[in-house]
């Protein structure tokens, strides 16, 4: 097992208090770097693909593990690599699999998803996180590298895409993926987290700079192309959408990302109403989950734990426009097909109909 | 003294912790009922009408105190009724004179409302609350009871009106007025701290139906029609502008309020622009001293105290439209004059210009 040692603290993971007073947020990225590929190199830690092998362990609430729903999903790899589902409410301890019958994971046969890394380490010191994926044989933790397995299953598991799956890191455009992906991560998906755990006045004001200098640029980015790179869906868009499917529910209000509400960013709002309504997206949004988690998880920003009504999410299905930009959503692939039993979110945390 | 006796909790006071675990909020509403009036009642604690002999002490921040500031404004009551304003964030004794030079009210000579408050009964055992009614004379307060303070200043202190005063309580629709002034009282200027200080997630989700249902209609009848009644301006416009001001800022995030924004309501949105633009309302709004109020104090719902920096507020300084709906905005009257010196919002503090 290695680890990377930026020493950050975590949040898709447990941990108890999230904003420590007087201190700018920090997220713990010290992950098992183990790799699941299609051609371990000898001397390393890395194990091969195989399909039917591994357990991908998520929690729709989570926007890290979001992410891996919806590539795994647009990827097709629904037959080789299954998944099993965490609540929303995680307690101090682990995320739990509270909403499986019986409170166990079916097919690992856990109630906690820190079993799982006990089995991998009988004294795992970090927090424990999803995404994750289990080696079903073993019933251990392989991996918990969220920023590295949606990479991962698109190059190591290429074997086992769906016909018409979309290349979602097309070479052509690699560099420049790499660094919009960067930028949306510090500035975006990890920048609204220091919005709502900046310890002090001014860790949140500058916080909150950050993400609008970023968020405006995105707008401006947005406003005359389809994607953010290339004319069609790549990973920085999987990425990006996970912030911003959240905005208005969660870090609008929660974390005091209020400079506007998401539905105030035109090119913004169309986007992410195109990607909610592509096949791949929305239909893996649980917004009650979500809401759910973030609201009674952070008790140090929420004593009450009382989840928000709102918003309205009615206009998330309404028309975006954004055919007229043109793009090829799935470049020269498909859209993938409709979501199967036991994988769909419940219609009742939805407007998509 | 005479007392209300429906036993609520205070806030516009000072009292510690605003919501209680497992309880539905309620609001404190005995004051200190005194009146000031034209003719006292003989046998009555009421005192008479005297220019120059009573100051009011109001803070910008707080809605119930906004009230009486723009009521005395309209009217054109400043050169007999004082003001004297506290800062936004009180602590647990008591709302302070802390953006006065050394601290003091410079008339009453004092640091805390507080002190005007045992000046009248030295066991004063309730809630300190904005807007009091302060005799500058003894140093006491007369009245704390907001609800009545503006009603009092439209018919009691008539003989002191400015040349071209409103009537905010016309006759010919007094029914119907005190009918509408009950009804945003208990739905809407209440109902958004029955969401924010619920102590439960039922006492939340009820206060929040409740509360939506009362927009819902204001926004229906405020369709077709500019003011709430009648055709000009009267008190239920500023008993309602005065938490749609509000709306955004703080109680969306901070109360929970989060079906829409103001902003997202048509006809609530122009109408309070409306109002917000025209002389006596707009011009008594500080946002900042707002925000700082609400977030800091509130530390049970907001333990980290920080205060957000959104949201944007140029929209309110935005055509609204209304003028096309007619009506007359002071009747026979006309619109106060410029705020006078030592009374001016900060311009940071406003996207007034």
């Amino acid at each position: 097992m290695t680890e990377t040692t930026q020493d950050e603290r975590p949040e898709h993971g447990t941990g108890g208090t999230y904003s420590v007073p007087g201190q700018e947020y920090a997220r713990d990225t010290r992950y098992i770097t183990t790799r699941i590929v299609a051609d371990p190199a000898p001397g390393s830690d890395d194990v091969a693909v195989e399909p039917g092998r591994f357990r991908l362990v998520a929690a729709r609430a989570c926007p890290w593990a979001n992410r891996t729903i919806i590539v795994r999903r647009l990827l097709g790899l629904e037959d080789v690599l299954s998944l099993g589902l965490c609540g929303p409410v995680h307690d101090a301890r682990s995320w739990t699999f509270d909403l499986d019958p019986g409170g166990r994971d079916p097919v690992l046969g856990i109630e906690r998803i820190q079993e799982a890394y006990f089995r991998r380490d009988p004294e795992y010191p970090r927090g424990i996180t999803v995404p994750a994926i289990v080696d079903e044989r073993t019933g251990a933790v392989v991996t918990n590298d969220f920023a590295q397995i949606t990479l991962d299953l698109s190059t190591q598991w290429r074997a086992f895409h769906r016909e018409g799956a979309p290349d979602l890191l097309p070479p052509a455009h690699r560099e420049e993926l790499d660094a919009v992906m960067r930028h949306v991560y510090t500035e975006v998906n990890n920048g609204v987290y220091r919005c709502g755990f900046a310890g002090s006045q001014e860790a949140y004001d500058a916080a909150y700079d950050r993400l609008w200098t970023a968020l405006d640029g995105l707008e401006a980015r947005l406003t005359d192309r389809r994607y953010l790179v290339g004319d069609t869906i790549t990973e920085a868009d999987v990425r990006l959408f996970t912030t911003l499917v959240r905005f208005d529910a969660v870090y609008h209000g929660h974390f005091k990302c209020n400079r506007q509400k998401l539905t105030e960013l035109p090119a913004l709002w169309a986007y992410a109403r195109d990607l909610f309504q592509t096949p791949g997206f929305g239909d893996t949004v649980d917004f009650w989950q979500i809401k759910q988690h973030y609201y009674r998880v952070h008790t140090d920003i929420n004593p009450s734990g009382i989840v928000p009504d709102g918003p309205d999410l009615s206009g998330w299905a309404t028309p975006h426009g954004r055919e007229a930009l043109g793009g090829r959503p799935f470049g020269d692939g498909t859209p993938p097909g409709p979501v199967r039993a036991g994988e769909r979110v419940d219609p009742e945390h939805t407007p998509l109909r």
